[in-house]
């Protein structure tokens, strides 16, 4: 196998400039579209002409960089938005290692031929809307989502491209191009960390379904209204969440997560009786029977509870992704350098978090690796990786690349 | 004893036309400080102006009308701002009905002689800081309160008396001026409407604490972090508010409330583990004791849980108004007066909800009345009571007016 030089300062050096981009504390807040988000996508683009690709910056905010090399070409890429409380890893990390990989390949006589596409793809983090920019590139956005998309706050998706000068038309990929597509990232969770590894090689991508849950009671004056008499719909969330999580805590395998991460009561004041709450509920599991298991008694405890808890209840489904395998051979191809390059310091895992490379996937072979979170802490200011792990990961990824390119050569 | 003719269609035009202001279906959006309030606070003072009353509105926006007669005087009031979803008698009731009784009162040359002043309290639905205007007059008021107070989104109370053209100074009340403070209300609660009464005599108002409730976790990926690592924030509030749920049904009186009416998940976004999690706790009752014996509970539960519930937990108390024994001689003459006009259709409660009388009753004898609320609605568009109730009610208060007034000359 071929092992290309990667340069570490120069990995780590463009990390730190692009975290400057909505830097606070040692965090970014760098949603989709802000001023902070806009620079970052320019300043990135000039990376990318200065390592001598063609770069464009498409009409929904993708930064995509292409080799003009012969093919077959590798795809790589992550996203740069952040979290409204963002991590300055997140997505960031993929992105300049692929940058840093690109240049690399240059550098070395016997991989300068080598062609790479870099992305840093448009609103991962769902600001708008979750995946908008690879969606676009693949062909599977809805054309009403340009439209109709908003912000948690109202503020719409089309006034924040007409802001942004964006006219809301993405590149469009072009298949025969492309062997694959390859990512990394941090892990966004503890495992890596716990079990004391430097790389991840994901072989999974758990399935995530998500429902908005509301609870129609009778709002009136919480000092006057006898217990007996109450429709309290923020009392019989509470509830309903408190005998789900028993449920589901018996139901659950180990990698089976549940996540209640938004309420609101309505009219929401101290002293009146919540008339209506609404709240998020999500899971994810890599398993599509243990998704409809937890999605069953979700529908089960609806009929249930309703009478008891005195309001009635609606369930509307948000979001189905199914969950995704990995490509065997890119996964053995990862293994294989991973191994190499950190021997005993690397697993295969699943991955919890969702990622671009699980819309990749039903397009080309895609592979996914991960590098550590410290804690496991993730959309936190407080997120961080070693350096060495850093490096590490993007070495694993370069060689990877090498190989992968050299097999369909 | 004496009883005078209200006049019931005057009574009833004066409420429509009240309801105009901020008016929304059938309730109306009347927030102090807002246009509609502003407006409406003109009008009553025109209205009070062509009664014959001195009116002022202060520099808190209370709205009061002297009368120019022979001490002592009864003085009536209540509110007319409202809730940000608001019943049109909420308040506006005790106001109109004052109105009308001054109308009467000088119509009747038996009781022409007799003293009564009028007042619309500002604030008392606690859009920046509750009871601000009778605290004003009663000399209650913090001094801080006018340079700190805010509203729940943020917008200060400086700035709405600014743009209110409202200097912040408060009339201030005579002590030697009043024989004593009355009022009447729409009941907010269900007990006359189930009990078929026209009047409710209340002899107690039920005192309230109030708390926030805020749980310390910690911010994390939804997907990627295992359930056995989380700290999540808003699963132990609602886990809490079982418990806490089940142990104040075991110890409530049957006159206990318990309200969580706000709560609050940081960051707030369905992909996020919450690292923070906010609520209002507030409880009533008549007694202090069980107040007392509520409060231990909650000191209790949160020493106890917060190790299996993997948070912290910080308490902070917001509100402790003990409960208030209404005048009893006061009581006697509304009993007398509901009994000469509703034979058995009225009798002796307490009231859940706080009320600007429980303020006046330390400072002179005060008494209050209710009306039935349909279907016990309140805090609401849909709050309403019969036209024959509402006629009853100022008719019960007019009688007892002339009474009092004649008892103390």
């Amino acid at each position: 196998m071929k092992s290309i030089a990667i340069n570490p300062d120069r990995l780590l050096d463009n990390l730190y400039e692009l975290r400057k981009f909505g830097q606070y504390k040692t965090g970014v807040v760098r949603q989709m579209y802000s001023k902070a988000d806009m620079e970052s996508r320019h300043w990135l683009w000039e990376q990318l002409v200065q390592a001598g690709l063609d770069a464009r910056i498409d009409g929904l905010g993708n930064v995509i960089g292409y080799s003009g090399k012969s093919l077959p070409t590798l795809l790589m890429g992550s996203h740069t938005d952040s979290q409204p409380v963002g991590g300055w890893l997140d997505g960031s990390y993929g992105v300049i290692c692929a940058l840093e990989i690109f240049r690399a390949l240059a550098e070395d006589p016997d991989t300068a031929h080598m062609s790479v596409d870099i992305a840093s793809w448009a609103d991962e983090q769902n600001t708008y809307h979750g995946f908008l920019g690879c969606r676009g590139f693949l062909g599977l956005l809805q054309p009403q989502v340009i439209s109709t998309a908003i912000r948690t706050d109202g503020y719409r998706l089309e006034e924040a491209l007409l802001v942004a000068g964006l006219d809301g038309n993405s590149e469009q990929f072009v298949p025969d191009r492309y062997l694959g597509y390859l990512g990394i990232h941090v892990e966004q969770g503890p495992r890596l960390d716990i079990a004391q590894k430097s790389i991840g090689v994901v072989n999974q991508i758990a399935g995530c379904r998500e429902f908005s849950v509301s609870f129609f009671g009778e709002s009136n004056h919480a000092g006057s209204t006898p217990m007996a008499m109450r429709h309290d719909a923020g009392m019989a969330m509470m509830e309903f969440v408190s005998v789900l999580n028993r449920r589901y805590h018996q139901l659950a395998t180990r990698q089976s997560v549940w996540t209640i991460g938004q309420v609101a009561l309505d009219p929401g004041a101290a002293c009146v009786i919540p008339g209506r709450a609404v709240m998020t509920l999500q899971f994810r599991d890599p398993s599509e029977k243990q998704l409809e298991r937890m999605e069953q008694v979700l529908w089960q405890m609806t009929r249930a509870m309703h009478k008891g808890l005195k309001v009635d209840i609606q369930v509307e489904k948000t979001i189905d992704m199914p969950p995704v395998q990995l490509d065997e051979k890119v996964q053995e191809v990862l293994c294989q350098m991973a191994s190499h390059h950190c021997p005993d310091q690397w697993q295969v895992m699943s991955s919890g978090a969702i990622h671009d490379v699980a819309l990749f996937s039903r397009f080309m072979p895609s592979g996914l690796l991960f590098v550590p979170s410290i804690g496991g802490v993730s959309h936190s200011f407080d997120e961080d990786t070693s350096e060495e792990d850093l490096i590490a990961g993007c070495q694993v990824m370069a060689d990877a690349a090498v190989e992968l390119i050299s097999q369909a050569s």
